[in-house]
């Protein structure tokens, strides 16, 4: 992997000059289209708020994935817990802190609607642990994808309740320790199988009851497009907001549907909407670009964050 | 095919002995699992509602259904519009009329959502059509699956806003020829490419410009289960509610997603909660079951209809 050269002109960027057998093109990935423009170089004002989710380079390490980060000149990162526990926690912590990355998130918390009571109280135990992690890295929030029905269970009340007391549990535990909560709701097609809570304004509703300093939402593309009140919830939202992800819905979703996720600009949204919206509630964190796809995942992660600066540039600002 | 026996005791119904090697076993299909009750005679009470959406014996021609609920007790059918073109519509409508069914709904017209002036003209043609259908058919709606994104677009409020276009000019068509509109909110995981009407609040919305007469909606557990608001809206719906349809929510869903609405109490949801709601709000009208299943499809269409009396019973009612 060699860095990209800011001097290197218009074209400055990761080559692949196999790809469609130009010597000088610059393609983008998983698409195989021609870039449409220059890949924005370190120090690009343009990237000020860009972070790099680093599930959308699975393969990387913490330590490969804050290297990638420093040497394309994005300021944050947002890290997950297993790469993090394999990496090691302090030295992730240090990681980051030596490279002056921002960390806009921890991934994740959550699946808290187990029914037993032994199931639900190791549920809360992973829970703080996952806060005090996200402590340690001075993560900006704590993302939690709230979980599905248990097994066998259609009692989706019950299970949305049981989400709202753990919260309850886990909120004074995350504001002693300095941790932001950020419920994700999640797109309805996983409401049986991944997460209960299933739009903005549940999330909403559900986080009012604490501080927005300590329990706040996750605002992702994927998961929302469709909202038709997507705007007003957006508005409503606010100060709440302690997350904005971006990544495309494709069309059709493969049969795995967790990795239906596309590059930016590979699928149907239409994200500069969703960012002045973002933008008008007041949110000035960070932008964060996640995404889970099988093609993104086998593409050589130096092409893929290319063409993330580029598509970030061409489709979200 | 034979005819359930109302006098064979408690477990009467289609036959199934070869799948589990009792002689004497029903089994519902597809699971295979055994009956867990027997399956409702003809005059049951407690089929006086039921209606057999034509989709869900797929195989069936018009003729053939229409003999499938006079044999099954079934009351009311909802039939398809290309069904009943291969049948021819004045055939249908003396068949259905000399079984004495009622005609749930028509499905479907819809797709409204084309761009080109061309292709909009076309679809309002179409629907005109349809409408015609359903009149003749007296059928109780037709239901209009609202269309997707254009090939390329992005823009979900242009389609969006394309839809309440052509519903005011099929509003007072429809309402001349003495016909129900039901729109149906479709799962939202179809937004991009099926119907971009994805809520039931949504629908209640753009129903709200017209006489609930003349525009209503339909309420199908499949597409709403996950909605948190979803008690409110039905209890909002009202007299708007045009067609009640059931079927489940299977997890894992199929590769082709169109595909994943399973028998009645094989998935994840509780129809119970539901069908309490839809009689709350004051409907009173037939109670569909409509199931897209390449397994259903493929089972014998009298162990589907078998299946589907027994688990409406236990499931839904």
């Amino acid at each position: 992997m060699s860095a990209p050269d800011p001097a290197a002109g218009p074209m400055a960027g990761p080559m692949d000059g196999a790809a469609d057998g130009r010597a000088d093109g610059v393609v983008d990935v998983p698409s195989g289209r021609p870039a449409a423009v220059p890949t924005p170089p370190p120090g690009d004002p343009r990237l000020a708020r860009l972070s790099l989710n680093q599930w959308t380079t699975r393969r990387l390490g913490v330590a490969e994935a804050v290297d990638a980060c420093a040497r394309f000149g994005i300021p944050a990162i947002g890290l997950w817990r297993q790469q993090v526990a394999e990496q090691g926690l302090a030295r992730s912590a240090e990681l980051v802190r030596a490279a002056g990355l921002r960390v806009s998130s921890l991934c994740r918390g959550g699946f808290l609607t187990a029914a037993g009571p032994a199931e639900a109280a190791a549920a809360l135990d992973d829970n703080r642990r996952a806060i005090d992690e996200a402590a340690a890295l001075a993560a900006g929030c704590l993302v939690l994808v709230v979980g599905g029905l248990p097994d066998g269970s259609r009692d989706l009340p019950g299970a949305r309740a049981r989400v709202s007391d753990a919260l309850a549990e886990l909120a004074p535990y995350a504001r002693a320790a300095g941790v932001r909560l950020a419920l994700e709701p999640l797109h309805p097609m996983y409401c049986a199988d991944r997460a209960v809570l299933s739009t903005l304004g549940q999330a909403l509703d559900l986080a009012s009851r604490w501080p927005a300093a300590t329990v706040g939402v996750v605002v992702d593309t994927f998961h929302l497009w469709w909202d038709p009140a997507l705007p007003e919830l957006i508005a409503r939202a606010g100060e709440r907001i302690a997350a904005f992800q971006v990544c495309d819905f494709l069309v059709p979703l493969p049969a795995d549907l967790l990795l239906g996720r596309g590059m930016l600009g590979d699928g149907v949204i239409d994200f500069r909407p969703v960012r002045a919206a973002v933008d008008a509630a007041g949110y000035r964190g960070d932008i964060e670009v996640e995404i889970f796809n099988a093609d993104v995942w086998a593409a050589d992660p130096d092409q893929v964050i290319g063409t993330m600066l580029r598509r970030y540039v061409t489709e979200v600002l």
